[in-house]
This record gives structure tokens, sequence and C-alpha cells, in this order.
């Protein structure tokens, strides 16, 4: 969920059509030998999280993953390979390309798997950054399926007690259609924040809360350094024992497990940054009672949770997904933000590259 | 993971032989007619969780489950059934009888689903307390396989920002087996803490740590009543906005959607106490890659996190599974620990009907 003191200064903004921005990126990527089919489906994704307000993990990233392509990190064209295969299960090899190509084709499969056996269950290797993890799962509860997806990152977080990072940021996203409410779509750091809000605060120069991040000797630090280098890391989920910061890093065990144990890729600590291994999953509800039914549950338990009474003056009861979805709403309308040095450089970028000028 | 302040102090505990006390509470359930399987299935359940320390959800309730037996609130004998069903998943209705008896049969099904298809799913309605979500899914890790069990439960945590509680403690339990090293074993409740815990403290009479229970009006409580009447409520994990509360209660609605919403047989906000829903989860490893490798690589995994270096004099780090684990390999030893009253309420509760004692 959105922090107010995270957000862009309007007055600074750039604001970009979505649809402009979307066709910018793709351009990008197909002058760097991206096939059209991945730079359309990377794009999308981009254009999915600025637009749902995700903006650490949306459009103002592109330049990032260019540089990974022209510097050689990233293999392009890539190559998926279905590594092994059964009813419902795939370990798929990204061919060290573009991580979201292979998440969509994961969750893809997935949904396939799960419409002619119930469930489907894809892990994946070889891979790179997936971007808004939130966007699989939606793949699937567009298809009136449950969907999951979860991802494993370099360390970032520190087990509980522990003064060195061991575990990445490896996030769990999970949504649910429901009838006449929205969808509900989790999709949270299994640290305390994501590394990504880290990263906004301090190039929007404010300091972050206490609990965020620590020192090697666990003090609390509001001003991390932008390096690392073993002198700080973020917080798991919970923080201090009291607090329950053994559950949090537990889901980050959890996820590392799925991600980068189950497909071989390897778990956070023998990952390098921008390596990330990913597990998708998708269950078809109508195997277990009829979708309708399910749907209308599900708008009962939003309203229900919506309708939690609130102290006089506080804040509101939010289900996940609320923010995004409303953020969508207006963003649709009036377009994505863009801090203005980072549009000057996707503009730059593209006359660089010579491609065609959308935003 | 275990707090140092809720040990039943060890010279007023009785203690009691592992086998003994499953004997015991076998007899106690079979002379409530409760067929023997589902007695030595409940028995072993809850004699599992007091042999790894988890006592809240251990042999010490057993006279909770026997009164839920004598004032009809269980039906029995239950009779478990399919209600719907597919290759990999199956609606199982609980009979409105032991909880226990349909998750473990629930666990099963997973089982053998997953060795046929690669995935097993099963999501139960109509139902009653699990005891330690943790058992079930080590049965999975048991068959080389990556066991998940979550369930709901009637509301004792608030969303975030409300003054109502509308979620259960909704726990997740995931379990996946090592080669070496112990299997990984993750039970937590979504909760910052499981009610139980909280109960434990009254029991002992020791205050809990801030941020644990909150009043209506979200001020921290120490010393919670025994009855909440909407009084106060326990915390999502991370508790508040800038800790992440947003992340355990959206667990918590996940477990619920999962459990309540998939099943039919209602989220938390719709349950009573003692009602609970469950889902459980088996993947076949070996669908995906050998599972010696997998073995290896979860050894070296469990390895470098708890080589991880902590500060001098500070706590070490462990992976989740350890305490308990730990702690059985005491406890086959030296037995099991009750609370004097514990323990002599048991026996009385023998001696009143008539069966064996073994304790």
């Amino acid at each position: 969920m959105a922090f107010d003191f995270l957000q862009v200064p309007e007055q600074e903004a750039v604001w970009v059509a979505a649809e402009a921005i979307r066709r910018q990126m793709e351009a990008l990527l197909q002058a760097l030998a991206v096939p059209a089919e991945h730079a359309q489906i990377v794009a999308e994704i981009l254009t999915f999280a600025s637009l749902h307000g995700v903006d650490t993990h949306g459009a103002g990233n592109i330049l990032n993953y260019c540089g990974a392509i022209e510097q050689g990190i990233y293999t392009i064209p890539q190559r998926l390979e279905i590594v092994s295969e059964s009813e419902t299960t795939a370990l798929l090899d990204c061919g060290n390309g573009l991580g979201f190509v292979a998440a969509h084709r994961a969750m893809q499969l997935s949904i396939e798997k799960a419409r002619t056996y119930g469930v489907g269950m894809v892990s994946v290797r070889n891979g790179h950054h997936i971007g808004m993890a939130g966007f699989y799962p939606m793949m699937a509860a567009a298809q009136d399926m449950l969907g999951m997806a979860i991802t494993n990152a370099a360390p970032s977080m520190r087990p509980l007690h522990g003064t060195l990072p061991r575990l990445g940021t490896n996030p769990i996203a999970f949504a649910a259609p429901a009838g006449q409410e929205r969808p509900f779509l989790l999709d949270m750091a299994t640290t305390t924040v994501a590394n990504g809000k880290i990263a906004l605060a301090r190039r929007l120069g404010v300091p972050i809360p206490t609990g965020w991040a620590v020192t090697a000797a666990g003090e609390p630090i509001t001003e991390p350094p932008v390096y690392r280098a073993g002198e700080w890391m973020q917080t798991p989920l919970g923080n201090t024992h009291e607090g329950g910061g053994h559950k949090g890093y537990g889901l980050a065990v959890m996820v590392d497990i799925l991600c980068g144990v189950l497909s071989g890729g390897g778990f956070s600590a023998q990952l390098q940054s921008g390596e990330n291994m990913t597990w998708t999953m998708a269950v078809d509800i109508a195997r277990f009672r009829p979708v309708e039914e399910f749907k209308a549950m599900m708008d009962e338990m939003i309203r229900t949770l919506h309708a939690t009474p609130t102290a006089p003056g506080g804040e509101r009861v939010l289900v996940a997904g609320d923010p995004e979805f409303d953020t969508a709403a207006i963003r649709q309308e009036r377009g994505i933000p863009f801090q203005r040095g980072q549009y000057e450089a996707i503009l730059a970028g593209a006359q660089r590259l010579g491609v065609e000028i959308f935003i």
C-alpha cells in the first residue's frame, strides 16, 4: 500500500499517456533486437505497474533493462526451454533473458495446465527481474482462476538476528477474482518494505521510517547509503523477534525454496544482483465449486472488510489491491507521472537508438 | 519460535512420556464414540505438537475437544464426504466433526494426487480445529514432497486501521525435505503472534509485549482480558502501516480465500468460534528435478543460513523448524511437560469416563 511521503511531487511530474509509454518501451526494446512478441510482453507489464501506481516497478525502469541488454548481461533474443514437464508442472529455463517473458510464459503454462488438470505450477530458472509480481496472478484471475507468483532475488534482507543479508526481498503475489467487486490482489515483499521504496525515498531525499533498514549491528537507520556492501540490510516483515521477524524471514525462505531450490536456479544467497528465479501457480476455481458462488462469497467478504468500523478521523480499512485499482482508474484518464529526469532520460535513450518518439 | 518468558516453569511441570499421553488421548476419544482410526489420528497429531514444543496446540487441549464432543458441538462419529473431485483437486466435507481427521485426510488425498499428477490440492469445509498446522505439511515432506496447510478461524485479528476483528489468526504452514539437514518447517499465524501465546501468557500470569494486542481504539495493551467481546483484538503481522501490517492482514485474507471461500465453508467473519476451514497442498518435487539434487541444495541453503554471522553475544540465526526439532529431541527422551492443573484435569477426565490410565 502506498505511503504518502513516497509520492512524486505532482508539480515535478511529466504526465505521459499509458499507450504512449507502452509503445515507446516496445520500440526501445525492439531496437535492441528483442523479438516483437517479447517486447510487447515487457512493455505491457511495465505499463501495468505504472498504471497501478507501482512506480518502483514501472516504466521508469525501462532504461535499466535496456542497459542490461546492451551490456550483454541478458542474452537477447532469449530462448525459453522447457527442461522438464508433467501434467501439472513444468521447469522452464529463461535462457538468461528478460525475466518478464519467462514469468509470463510460466503463468500461461500454469493456466493451460490448470484448465486441463485443475492446477498448474511452473518454476523458472536462469532468469532475471520480472517487474511487478502482481501482474502474473492477475492473468489467472482474468480466467476465473486463483493465481500466485513469487520470485527470489540476491540478498538484501537479513535473517532475524543476522549481521549479513542472506535473503532477497522475495515477494509473494496472489490474486482471486470477485463478482461485482474488484479482484483481491496481494503483492508484497517479505521484507518490511520493498527495496524500491527505499530507493525511491533516496531519490526524493526523504528519510525512511525506523525499522525498514538496520546496520550490521542491528541498529535502525533512516538514511541508508546507496551501496549496501555489508554495511546495512533490510529487515524481514515483523522486524524483531517480538514483532514476528522470524515470520517474514521464514516466508522469504519459503519463496527461496519454491523459486530457487525447486527450479535449481539457486537460492538468494547464491544469486548475483539482477538474477531472479520465479514460481507461478494457477488453480481452476470451478473444480471446487461453481465460479459464480465463489465470486458472490468474494464480494461478501470484500464488502465485510470494507465495512469494518474505523477510529474517528482515522484511515479507512482497505482490501489488498484497492490502492492499485484506485490509481489505475485515475491514470487511465490522466496518464502516468514521471520524474522529469526519468522522462528526459527515456527520451534521450529513444533518440540515441533512433526509434520513433511516442512520449 | 519460542519466547523464553512463555515457558512453563520446569519445577511446576509434570512430565509424561509421549507414548503414554498418546494412548491416554486415544482412550479418552474412543470412550466418547470416536472411531479407533480417528482417535489414533487426533492423538498422534496432538502428541506431535506437544513433542515439538507447540504446547499451545498440544495434548494439554484434549479436554477441550472431548468437551466439544460431549456437548454435541462436534458430530461423532463424523462422516467425511468428497463433495467434488478432479485429477488434482478435491472439496472435502468434514461432517462437522474433528478437524484433525479431515485435514489429515485432505493431506493424504493431496499426496495421492501429487503422486499421480504432480500436484494435489484439497479444500475442507464444515470443519473444526486442526491443531498444529505444521503437522500436515510434514506428512508431505516425509514423501519427498513439498507440503502446505493453512486454516482460517473466527475473528480475532483486526484489519489494518479497523476497530473490530474480522480475520482469524489464519496460520500458514509449509514444509520441505532436506538431505542431511532437518526439514524446513514454517508454521506461523498471520497475526503478530498465535492466539494461544496470549492465552498462555494469561495462564502464566505474565504480560505480553506491546504490539501483540490493541484496544478498539488501536492502543496497545499488555494484559488483554480473557473475553474479547469487541474490546480488544490481535494485530496483523507487521502491526502498523509503516511496519507492514497490511501484509499480515493481506496474508490472512489470502488464507481466508483458499480455506473459506474456495471451500464455501465461510470466511473468518462468517465463522463461529471453533469453526475452521482448511486447505492443503502437496507438490511432487521429482516432477521438477531429481529429489537428491533438490535435497542437496536444501542442505546448502540451510547451512548458509545457519552460518550467518551474528552480533557478539547476540542470538544465533535459526531456520524455521529448528526450535521445534530441538525440543522434540529432548522431549522424546524426557517426556512432555504439563502444568500440574492440566495433568490433574486429564487424569480426572479419564477416571470420569472410566478409561484405562496411562499417564
